[in-house]
Order: structure tokens, then C-alpha cells, then sequence
């Protein structure tokens, strides 16, 4: 493999100096490109998209090709694993993600296997070493996976919901077997996450997007727990170099003390959170990444760069943090917004990172 | 008027002792009661129901006839502020509320003029007249309104929405303008709420459906200011007591601290945040209302009893709790599921309001 030419990801991650703030955008490789949307296009659909290492690998790269972004992430899903269990994963026209074959007894979760990555999962681990070919070193690539409870959402409902009410009945009415459900995606994930990192992925990140629904008490048993046993169980070093492991749960900044103790590298944050007051909460425990409301993204580069200058200077001077938004871009953001939002980081947060002797 | 038979509300809601947790039910007035849905049936839609005043009283008094609440709320909606204003607010068949004419441009906002209570809204002051009439001081009623930023969303938007980009981004790019509709909406409802307090309502309730979706430092800027405004504005006494104010902000637990700190008298809880913890940070600030998962009422009575056992325990001795779930209930919940609620609120929530002498 070829030097890393930028590690500015992975040093931030660690908390370690930096020259300036390390930037990459959640969804980057997304339909707000309109290259993204000819490759998708070709494809026929996303999960073609997806399962096509060559196609992964080209969308993957495209935002790089445009962006001085300081990291690369594999274009895949969340919800690659409980597609490679058999539950056949499809995404409706303009709707989010799909389960042909949604979890509706415990005899079905009783019945659920856990995948083998090197064949059931080839496809990202080829995605992930085109991916790495193609950066050359260039910047760190990033894989991920959706979070146990997460991917248990999207396994019960057979999609989206606005309550979970099937999610949260089945924990609420027979918790041990949504224990099982969580154990095994604990477990797949953690095979999965391997092996991404044996393929070249040089950090990884957990998306929990649904865990924020919970109450407090659930989250801990249902989520959190699992997310520790990832973090727990997987590989932390690979080419001789740590790998970062990053834990995001969507609305989970009122737990954020408890999920800065579960042994990741760094916990994302989503908008609702000042960055300064998340810091001050988990110290020196943790690196953390976000938080631009998304939304913002579609007003005007003066107005993106004044709330990147409002979110630099909450966190504070130096390193433990990576720039990004609080969720995923949203389609309708214009390109040059995203340039935009890359400069300004860099730029703006250089005096953050200022050489010893001053402040 | 009567004397108050059942005064336990408003008592908790001050913090003053009770000899068991008061409980009623967000949306106890809705689609899960087979008589609400034949009178609704009768009015022809949620709107005309809503504007009849006599219709709205007979629907508010239906759960007080079933199950053994400590409150009835007036049968009402958030939006009928900006509907007196001549937005036009209807109801899509199986959606949520929307507006024929949302506010398109900053000219529309410069345009708005308050609505007079006594004329424009007076179809809430005769259904608030006559649910006092027809509970004949069995329990208080409560009145409420939509936050300003939450009517603020609705106007904008014209409806519901998944991320509330229109709104944001005039959030962002055009504060004052925002600034200026929220200052309008404020004066509205402190106004309307003025009106219903007159009328008979003997607590009253804001809700900020969407505060929760801001970052904190808007939060505070676009909603948390406006409740405040509100807060420190209107009437707190009638019939020779004291009138409560519950502000609540869904998703703002995250905030708690801020939210206690404007002057009302309890803050809602959603069911994201352990109560006890809740509870710790408010102090002796504010009393607490909430905060059961709306889906837990969709599994069984003793499942039901198991989660109000947590939450009592959790929030401990004492008064300062009114029991309530942590959003509106769901319309597929059974009946008899509330009947449970409120006898084991009532049942286990004894022996943490003992006399003098024990613990």
C-alpha cells in the first residue's frame, strides 16, 4: 500500500496535532453530484450501485475529485449485513431503504445466520480494496456499518417508521428475543468490521441512526450494549496503524457521557449539541466528530462559512476534532456549497491549530 | 364555577403535596376512543369538530367518562393561532395538519396581523365554556397552543416535514424575518392563552413540537426566547389561583436546564431522558410532566404497570410529577390500555406520597 499522504483524519480521531481541522461530509459520494447521479444511473439502481466494486469505487472517489476532503468513505449502505442474512435489501422510489423480507416471529430471528464477509459480503471488501487503489494514499478510506439496534429497526419494520412501534413492541413485550436479534448483529458487524480493515479500510464508523428513539434506560440495554461489544471485540490496528473507531447515534447527545466511555475513538454528534459544551462533557475521553445542521448547507457560502466559524471556534483550539455535518447532505445541495464548506474549514480553523509557544 | 373536586393537578404542577401522582393523557381526546371517532364522524372532519364548540366539549369529557384522569384538555389543535390569521389550516386524509396558505415570502409575514381571542377564536373560548359546564369542577381543564416557533414551522412549510428546510434556511438567511414572525406568533398566543385562561382554563400547556430539531444555540434564539416571551407575559391567576404553565419542548431534554430556567411552572418531558435525571438537573425549579413511550400503551396491562413503576421510582418521593406519556398517545391503542395506565399511576404512586412522618 502506498504511504498515506494525509493523515490528518486519522490523527484527529486519535486527538493527536494537527495542522488543521480534517473535514469529510457524511453521504459525500451522494446524489447532490450530478456524476454521482450518471454512475447510479448506469448502474440502474442503488444496490447495483452498491454491489458493483467498480461502480462503488468510482462514486466513492468522485467527491475527492472535487473537494480537498481529508477523508474517503466506501460507498455502500448501513444495511449490507442484514441484506447478506437474506432479508433482501431494495429501496423504493424515493423512499428510503427496504426489507423484502422483514423479521415477523422470533422463529425468523431464531433462524437468522451470521454472514460470512470474505464471500457474502465480497462485494465491499473488492469495493474497499478498488477504493484503496484508487486513492493511492491520497487520504484515509473509511468503512462502516449500520449499529445492531439500527439494523434490528430496519429488520422488524421492513423499513422506515416514524414511531417503531413493531421495533418497540418486540422489546418492550419479549426483550430476550430482541437480545437475540442484537446479539447477532453485534456479532456479524464485528466479522464485517474486520473485515473491512483487513480489505484497507483504516478507520470505521458505527451509524446508529435510530438508537436517539429510545428512552434512556433502553438505550443503554439495547443499543449501547451493543455498540460496546464492537468496539470491544474488533481489530484496532492494521498496516502497523491504529484504526479509529467512530460511534454516532442520531439524537444520542443527551447520553453523550455514556457513550464516550464505551472505548471508541470518537463519538459523532448531530446539530442539536453546542460542540464546546460536548467537549467540555467528555474531556480528554474522546475525539468527536460533526455538527452543521445540513440544512445549512443549502444557504449561501457567506452563510456556511460563518457557521463553520461558529462551530470551530465552540470546540476551541486544538485537536479531537473532525469537521462534518450532523446527518447525511441533503440531495439539493448545490456542489459548490460543498467546496465551499471544505475551504472554510481548512482555512478558518488553521488558527486552532497553532505551533507550540502559542495559544 | 364549582369547587375544583380533584385538585391534585394543579397542586403537583406547583410542586405542593399530593396524596398520588396526578395522570392524563396527551391527545386522551382522540382516535383510540371508538366514541371519539363516531363524533368526529358526525362533525364531518377534524377542523369542523374542532370549531364546534359543543361537539369539541362532548369529545373532551369522553375519556373523563372511561378512566379515572386527574385533567381534561380542551379539545383543540396547536395551529388555530395561525388559522385565525386566515392561513387555512385542514387536515389531509390520514396526514397530519397542513395550510392552504402558507407564508411564502417576507412580504406574506410583514402582512400578518394578530387575531382578537374574543371574536377570531371565540369558538375555543365557548368549547372551554362549556367543558367547565360539563365537568362541573370534577377535575381542572387545561388549555393550550402551539410554541411560536412550532406555528412558525407549520406556516412556513404549509405541513409537516422530514427535515424542515424551508424553515431553516429562512432561519439562516433571513433571521429578521423569522424574528419578526416569532415576535407576532408570541404576541398571538400569549393573547389567545390570556383569552382561554379567562374562559376557564385553569392550567395551560405550550408545545414545541419542533424545537427539538434546532441547534442549541438556535433553540434558544428562535423558540426557547419566544416561550419565554410567553411565559413572562401572560395572566397566572384566576378564580382566585394560581393558573400553571407547562412548556414543552419534544426533543429538548437535551436543554433541560435552559428550558427550567424561563419561568414556567413544569416542563413536559419526552421519553428520551430518565426522570430521575431529569429530575436532578431541574432542581426545585420546575415540577415534571411526562414521560412514558407512547408505544409502550400498545403492549399490555402488566408490561403498562412494569413502565410506570420505573418512571414513579425513578422520579422518587414526593411532589412535582404529573404522570404523563412522553408524546400523544397512538391511535391503535386499546381502550383498556389507558384504564391500566391511570389505575397503576393512581395504585403505585401511593407510597410515594406518604404522610408526614414517613419517608
Amino acid at each position: 500500500m502506498p504511504d498515506l499522504q494525509n493523515d490528518r483524519l486519522l490523527r484527529a480521531l486519535m486527538r493527536e496535532p494537527v495542522d488543521r481541522t480534517p473535514v469529510w461530509v457524511m453521504r459525500q459520494a451522494g446524489r447532490y453530484l450530478p456524476e454521482y447521479n450518471q454512475t447510479r444511473a448506469r448502474a440502474g439502481s442503488f444496490v447495483k450501485l452498491m454491489k458493483s466494486p467498480a461502480m462503488a469505487a468510482e462514486v466513492t472517489l468522485q467527491p475527492l475529485a472535487r473537494f480537498d476532503l481529508d477523508a474517503a468513505i466506501v460507498f455502500s449502505d448501513i444495511l449490507t449485513v442484514p441484506d447478506a442474512m437474506g432479508l433482501g435489501l431494495y429501496f423504493a422510489e424515493g423512499e428510503g431503504p427496504r426489507f423484502e423480507h422483514p423479521l415477523r416471529d422470533p422463529q425468523a430471528i431464531a433462524a437468522l445466520r451470521i454472514p460470512d464477509p470474505a464471500t457474502d459480503l465480497r462485494y465491499v471488501m473488492d469495493a474497499i480494496a478498488e477504493c484503496r487503489r484508487g486513492l493511492a494514499g491520497k487520504v484515509p478510506l473509511i468503512g462502516f456499518s449500520g449499529s445492531p439496534f439500527t439494523l434490528a429497526c430496519y429488520m422488524i419494520e421492513g423499513g422506515g417508521s416514524d414511531d417503531f412501534a413493531r421495533v418497540k413492541q418486540l422489546m418492550y413485550g419479549d426483550p430476550a428475543s430482541m437480545h437475540r436479534l442484537l446479539d447477532i448483529n453485534a456479532r456479524a458487524v464485528s466479522q464485517y468490521l474486520d473485515a473491512q480493515i483487513e480489505a484497507g479500510a483504516q478507520a470505521v464508523m458505527l451509524f446508529d441512526t435510530w438508537g436517539g428513539m429510545l428512552s434512556a434506560e433502553r438505550y443503554r440495554e439495547f443499543s449501547l450494549r451493543y455498540l460496546e461489544q464492537i468496539v470491544g471485540s474488533i481489530r484496532r490496528e492494521a498496516e502497523g496503524r491504529r484504526v479509529p473507531i467512530i460511534v454516532f447515534t442520531k439524537g444520542g447527545a443527551i447520553w453523550l457521557e455514556s457513550i464516550a466511555a464505551i472505548g471508541a475513538d470518537a463519538v459523532g454528534l448531530d446539530w442539536t449539541i453546542d460542540i464546546g459544551t460536548a467537549r467540555k462533557r467528555v474531556g480528554d475521553r474522546v475525539a468527536l466528530q460533526g455538527n452543521l445542521d445540513p440544512i445549512v448547507m443549502l444557504t449561501d457560502p457567506a452563510t456556511i462559512e460563518n457557521e463553520v466559524e461558529r462551530i470551530l471556534s465552540s470546540f476551541g483550539h486544538g485537536s479531537g476534532h473532525v469537521f462534518n455535518l450532523g446527518h447525511g447532505i441533503t440531495r439539493f445541495t448545490p456542489p459548490e456549497h460543498v467546496g465551499a464548506l471544505v475551504d472554510a474549514v481548512h482555512r478558518s480553523s488553521l488558527r486552532f491549530h497553532a505551533t507550540a509557544g502559542t495559544k
